[in-house]
């Protein structure tokens, strides 16, 4: 047995809609590169694409345990899949736990992937001895996990920290691609960016900004690069942007005073945080306000592979107390 | 010692803007008849007002304990008033616990008056063993408390449960008491029904709803009546109403996803729950909504008392451990 095999760290693995990434994690720390390979199509498809994964880790080190972060609501008792999602179609009833551990003997855990990206974060940044850490992935959507006295808290049904559902306007003015109206994903989120920019657009024409002529192709970054370059409309929409993303923050601080905020996701690169931390105060009462802490990611968009592996091997020392 | 001297209940004191209440309370119960005093003025007088209550009961029971549910922000384990509130003018900085301890020689617990009220819906309806159990108080205000685990949720800073201060509104369409605009509070509170009234009775003449005349002093019980007697203005308002206090409970549900909501404080009577339920459940995502459950208080305004005394019956139980 060579030296690199007596190392027994747990894989984590990150199911998206596009991606499946991979990486063997010891101690809160990845070892080596992460592998990445293309989400497949189908059910039975994606269990076989994670195999493949774990096989070819396998060749380098003894596995303890894997972890695996998915899209859709987990009961993380029986690491089932119970919870559709629109980027995994027929995902849903997927026994993942029993399966995998059925075809490797290693144990598993399953975990909602923005529910192990939180985990992540308060383990890779010591936060697991604050009393409430509030993670949100700001990305297409806005994802949330929530950690109370350093666990999980998944909620009664499995379903808590679906923060980018709650409601941060009245009168149905935009529709939520979860079918609802008004969610502070349809403003905070990278589509939402996008549909602020658009609203602020009509009207205006190519000669006073160039994104006018983007818009029905409209992407974030080129709002943001637009606005690096001192488009004044742009600059608008990535206020209005950060107000939006603000206020969803700002309820989170009343309803649940957490020591801190730590924001995740592609879409947390193009936050300014002296800006948002501001428009958080001035919108909190003064007590929540003056005790805000709100943070960024250091860990790239690896938290979730993070998070995933830390929760199998919590599991694994859980079991053998 | 007679009969009565054996029993050793605690003593419950609900101290609000406008009265003090108490009452002994044993596993759960009330005994005998709440006793009711005005709320004095300054920090002074309600502390002596508080001692003389205390004194008055001392006649018939043996206090084993004495928990004080106060508005204002509390720092439970110094029982101190650490956050002012309008309603108390001053008392912010009454190191209570300590006060009351060093005059009766009784142990005191302090407590937040929605997180006490919380507390007693709790005990008193055997909600101890779920995992999360949110409390909201209708009233002038909106207030609310948490319990994880069974036990209070505070927050890192003693301000969590301040869910009537998380934004519904985009636009700074309305102001809340608390400086703040588009809280919930100014929506779904008593105050917001009558500002949703009067917005929709703007351009109304009285011929068309007697609440026109009544729109410079209109209170919520008068809309609440005009409704009774099918005045459909008081109904729209009423309707909409319901509408705000959805939207708050949608919230809480996305982001706790709890086993039961419990609707307590003098405008949980104004509740329509059948509707109530209806509207949150369309505006939830269907595997939150599918387990919506939303109770309302049977403590009739008891609930902060008995919260109070069982939490320092608790603390009791924790210290002799």
């Amino acid at each position: 047995m060579d030296a690199l095999k007596i190392t027994m760290p747990a894989l984590g693995i990150d199911l998206g809609g596009t991606k499946i990434r991979a990486a063997a994690v010891l101690d809160n720390k990845i070892l080596g590169e992460p592998r990445q390979i293309p989400t497949p199509n189908g059910p039975e498809n994606i269990v076989r694409a994670i195999l493949d994964l774990i096989i070819s880790f396998q060749g380098q080190y003894i596995l303890k345990g894997i972890g695996i972060a998915t899209a859709g609501i987990i009961n993380t008792e029986t690491g089932e899949v119970i919870g559709a999602t629109g980027n995994l179609p027929g995902w849903s009833g997927t026994p993942l736990k029993l399966v995998i551990e059925k075809s490797t003997l290693i144990p598993v855990h399953v975990e909602n992937d923005a529910n192990a990206a939180a985990f992540g974060e308060a383990c890779a940044r010591n936060l697991r001895d604050k009393q409430c850490v509030c993670v949100i992935t700001l990305g297409t959507g806005i994802g949330g996990g929530l950690l109370i006295d350093g666990k999980l808290f998944r909620g009664a049904h499995w379903g808590a920290g679906e923060v980018g559902h709650s409601r941060i306007s009245l009168g149905n003015k935009r529709l939520c691609t979860c079918g609802l109206f008004d969610c502070w994903e349809a403003y905070g989120s990278g589509r939402g960016m996008v549909a602020t920019a658009r609203d602020i657009l009509q009207g205006l024409t190519p000669g006073q900004t160039p994104l006018v002529e983007m818009a029905p192709e409209l992407t974030t970054r080129q709002i943001v690069q637009a606005a690096q370059k001192n488009d004044i409309v742009a600059q608008r929409a990535l206020n209005v942007w950060h107000e939006h993303v603000a206020i969803g923050i700002v309820n989170l601080a009343h309803i649940l005073d957490p020591d801190v905020f730590v924001l995740t996701g592609g879409l947390a690169e193009c936050v300014d945080f002296e800006l948002l931390h501001e428009m958080v105060v001035d919108r909190c009462m003064v007590r929540i306000g003056e005790n805000m802490n709100i943070q960024k990611s250091e860990l790239d968009g690896l938290a979730g592979i993070v998070g995933a592996a830390q929760l199998i091997m919590d599991a694994i020392s859980e079991r053998a107390k």
